[in-house]
């Protein structure tokens, strides 16, 4: 399906960047991994695509073909890439996929004005399909257009106040599980729950469809993301392009974290008063990764990883969806927290 | 007019800004002058609100009650402040209106998720004006939703394109006058066109009305940018808040400049030279305030101004518009042009 998705969508989205003005196209296919960073073209396809497929996938659910949902599948993977590129100023980070970021490259300011220009662009695809190269003729009437524009904005908003509490979060001392789960709800689940459901919108499906799939992707993005935060310290430095232990080391109050400082265990205060340390040696950042697993950080992030992937296959299991759909669905959850970690 | 804008769409703004969550609302609130830098409240109304302005009429002028335009009012007020806010950053300005601007009080974090967060208001407030508290009734169908939407989408998209533009010509030597134009078309023009035209795109008129309004807008944006990019060099200093000849100082590429540089006349040369400086003295300013004027490029500028306030003029003759409402439109335009100037 990730197969299917990338020929479906690939070409649709490279038509709509294509048409941006001279002076942002190619830093926007910079980030995107289709040049490199002397504008030179390369091969690089710009991440898993994920979201084109759920996309696509949910216009099956709902009974469509999946090429109602390629307007949809475009704008999700736009407003993805734009939130990258802002996240990454926000949070200083120098390096992407191995490469460097494109504020590091080209300046705040470009940076800046890149993901504006992608996220207005994602508008622009739902609500003039046509115009913006991505579809030879409308695939949809204005008034689905406008309730896809409504779930992408909806879901861009939300995105944006999930970010908002995690810079929140960096300045108060304690966080509590649900705290967490609620950033995380925003920064990651919104736009994947609007993904999920954003192809069933497209193709005039009734809301319960809409929602339930919609439940699924909200669901699959905080299975997602908790496999994320285990990997932030466990993941294998070679897999994951970072240091072993890096939230540790940048003092991201991820899941394991925040799971491990409110267990009540005997280990708690030690945690923290290393945690609490402006710079952290190997041996502490090691001592910390294994004081989180002590206070069972790690089980209770594993846990939640589960809980929400049954919450996503149970969400699917209780609508009325086409059942080959629903079940490459249930496999793109199975798939997202399986193979991560 | 203006005053009748703030009553009617003022408490819409408020409404659809106070739904913003609780890490970003007093930011907003603080770039639109309602909150000082203590989060206090204080009495301002955050600009002239031309635009809120021009969207009512040009419901009224397409024949339809102002009420239905709240929605694409209260957006464009969105949309123009999320680019003063990501601008700010991008141009390191620190002061805007003698406050502080919101990255200087905030960090550039903050700013830039601020800016995101209003620009997906905006397109939530047309899509979903009962929803986001703007209206207590849907004032128009989806169908309208969306072309008001796009509307949106594509100006901001033009507007990203006029500041990629503008940050493009920083780093060239020459730049003419139809590059200046066309930059300006994009920055300032396409929220105006936008502005005069959603209101009757909203109420549902026909295409050839939206496209004249629109057409007015455009040419007021380049008639009110001629204006500034006058007072950016001439405006007397407690008028504007700046230092005299500012642009001067901050080698700005305005339309004066650039006519000036382009005119082919006999001091070309030694402006040039004086331009080109890192740093210009306070004579040397003065010196080059002169040198531009005496180039023809006040002239020229003037001369613009006063051709694009004609255009927009003729723009509205040319349309099937509810008389009033077509004087008022007019109105504004001659009170943008003259008042500044």
């Amino acid at each position: 399906m990730l197969g299917r998705a990338r020929a479906l969508v690939g070409p649709a989205l490279r038509r709509a960047v294509g048409a941006l003005s001279p002076e942002l196209r190619p830093l926007a296919e910079y980030h995107l991994g289709w040049r490199d960073a002397d504008g030179g073209v390369v091969g690089g396809d710009g991440g898993k695509g994920i979201r084109p497929a759920l996309a696509l996938l949910s216009a099956e659910a709902a009974g469509a073909d999946a090429r109602v949902a390629v307007p949809g599948a475009v704008a999700v993977e736009l407003v993805h890439n734009y939130s990258l590129v802002h996240d990454d100023v926000i949070d200083e980070d120098a390096e992407r996929r191995h490469r460097p970021t494109l504020w590091v490259l080209y300046g705040v300011g470009r940076a800046i004005i890149v993901g504006d220009a992608m996220v207005a662009l994602a508008q622009q695809v739902v609500l003039s399909p046509v115009e913006t190269g991505v579809c030879d003729e409308a695939p949809f009437a204005p008034e689905r257009a406008a309730r896809g524009a409504r779930r992408i904005a909806d879901a861009t908003a939300a995105m944006i106040a999930g970010q908002a509490l995690d810079m929140a979060y960096e300045a108060i001392p304690t966080v509590d599980v649900a705290d967490c789960v609620q950033m995380e709800a925003g920064k990651t689940g919104a736009l994947l729950g609007c993904a999920a459901a954003i192809g069933a919108v497209l193709a005039g499906a009734p809301d319960e469809i809409a929602g339930a799939l919609s439940s699924y992707g909200l669901e699959l993005g905080l299975a997602f993301q908790a496999v994320d935060d285990l990997l932030g310290i466990w993941g294998d430095p070679v897999a994951t392009g970072k240091p072993a232990w890096s939230d540790l080391r940048q003092h991201k109050k991820t899941l394991p974290v925040v799971a491990a400082l409110s267990s009540g265990t005997a280990r708690v205060e030690e945690l923290a008063e290393l945690l609490g340390r402006e710079h952290l040696s190997e041996e502490e950042t090691a001592r910390a990764a294994a004081l989180v697993e002590e206070c069972g950080g790690r089980a209770m992030t594993l846990e939640e990883a589960d809980r929400r992937l049954a919450a996503a296959l149970s969400a699917l299991a209780g609508a009325d969806l086409v059942p080959r759909a629903a079940e490459e669905l249930a496999d793109v959850a199975r798939f997202v927290v399986d193979r991560e970690y």
